[in-house]
């Protein structure tokens, strides 16, 4: 990362099917290439949409079983929500950051800052039904390194992995993609020390990179309704050290809005 | 915007020179992309750093003709900076947001939470001077939109335009692009009343369009030491109604976080 790429591409897999629980997404993403006529180059990055993670690690939760707790249900009817739902979500967060009639920001077990733990009821099953839901995966990181090391052994390239998700953000209007999972690229690019064209020394420039490529696969994956949840991103130059997705996550010490 | 895209290509233009106040930032554009044997096609969108409009605007502040009020002084001993960049920085606030020992976010003029209100003083001037601070232009959306009409009016194709910025986020590490100014595409696209797969309604798809596009843009732009601060992004669908990246500053009232 000494230099950024001259040209990237990004690439949507074509055909990617609907998976189920235990569905091997390695095998999904290698013949979903093959039928587009392209092999996997060293330094090529695969996004993958966290809802087809979650549901390929069987990660679907049928709120019918859930007992909504008082807590989950006093919260339930303060933001309008199911309280099977508010009970997942709360299962899933260390706490609530805001909540407000529609809205319920947590902070999730993994540190995120996110709306209902990242628990989605969209696109989750085959069929209009409010009784399922989809958290994130147990561990996102995990998820991608292992999708990493799979795809470079059966593909015999050097690639990284990316678990995408949208996320709100304060301040600003509209979800952007982010990485909730990270691994063979470097998730931070810390540029402190480099010097600028003009050879003043750069005071703070962290770049979050995988939330920008997070991003860049978000406009050809498309929302729910369009369904092209891996996406190939070509172009980028050899990385420095590669770093997991939670450094992404800034500790709540150092943060002046939690 | 009803489908997304299946391809994307990201391209930072060659050659651009260091510009200076008055520089016809349109022919910039198109000479780089004559370099590159390229030409603009309709629905090609050009990604301007931030940087380069607003010297091109003649927005270089020279600090020692400021004069640092008592406000300024107080807030620069406490965030430990320079008094006159606090001063071009205030002038271009409504109001402090955080402020802690090398840390001052504002609440710009046009609405964004941002460090420093944008002020610059990487890569400013040639030569390694703090004298110098670089504000955000006057109005991003319209000169977003000048330069749309005029690279749609000499390239005879319809092409988008965003000027993007590096911002930093609450609850994560790292900067990663915005868009502060767009025009010719939707800055926000709105897919709420849309249906899933599974034929459930969304509920909540508002995406930060453009701002995705701006973070896509600053995979290839790198940041200041490397000086590629145009981007063509090929391949997008042809959208809906464009609009100005103001529709991407969540209005105060309806802010959990101001």
């Amino acid at each position: 990362m000494t230099r950024p790429a001259q040209r990237l591409e990004l690439f949507a897999l074509a055909g990617v099917p609907w998976v189920e629980a235990g569905a091997d997404l390695a095998e999904v993403a290698l013949t979903s290439l093959a039928r587009s006529a392209r092999r996997l180059e060293d330094g090529d990055v695969l996004v993958f949409a966290q809802k087809l993670v979650s549901k390929a690690e069987g990660r679907l939760v049928d709120l019918r079983r859930l007992e909504p707790g008082s807590r989950a249900q006093r919260i339930g009817r303060a933001v309008g929500k199911d309280p099977r739902l508010v009970e997942l979500i709360l299962s899933e967060s260390r706490r609530v950051v805001r909540q407000a009639p529609g809205v319920l920001i947590v902070e999730h077990r993994l540190g995120f800052v996110m709306a209902n733990a990242g628990v989605d009821q969209s696109n989750v099953i085959n069929g209009n039904d409010d009784s399922f839901a989809l958290p994130l995966p147990v561990d996102p990181d995990g998820s991608a390194e292992r999708l990493r090391a799979e795809l470079t052994r059966r593909a015999g390239a050097r690639v990284g992995v990316i678990i995408n998700d949208s996320f709100g953000r304060p301040w600003r209007v509209g979800t952007v993609g982010v990485a909730i999972g990270c691994a063979g690229l470097p998730a931070v690019v810390d540029r402190r020390g480099h010097h600028d064209l003009t050879g003043r020394t750069l005071k703070a420039t962290v770049v979050g990179h995988a939330d920008e490529l997070a991003a860049a696969a978000s406009l050809v994956m498309g929302q729910a309704d369009e369904g092209q949840p891996i996406v190939l991103v070509r172009g980028l130059l050899p990385a420095e050290r590669a770093s997991a997705a939670s450094t992404l996550v800034r500790p709540a010490a150092e943060d002046l809005f939690r």
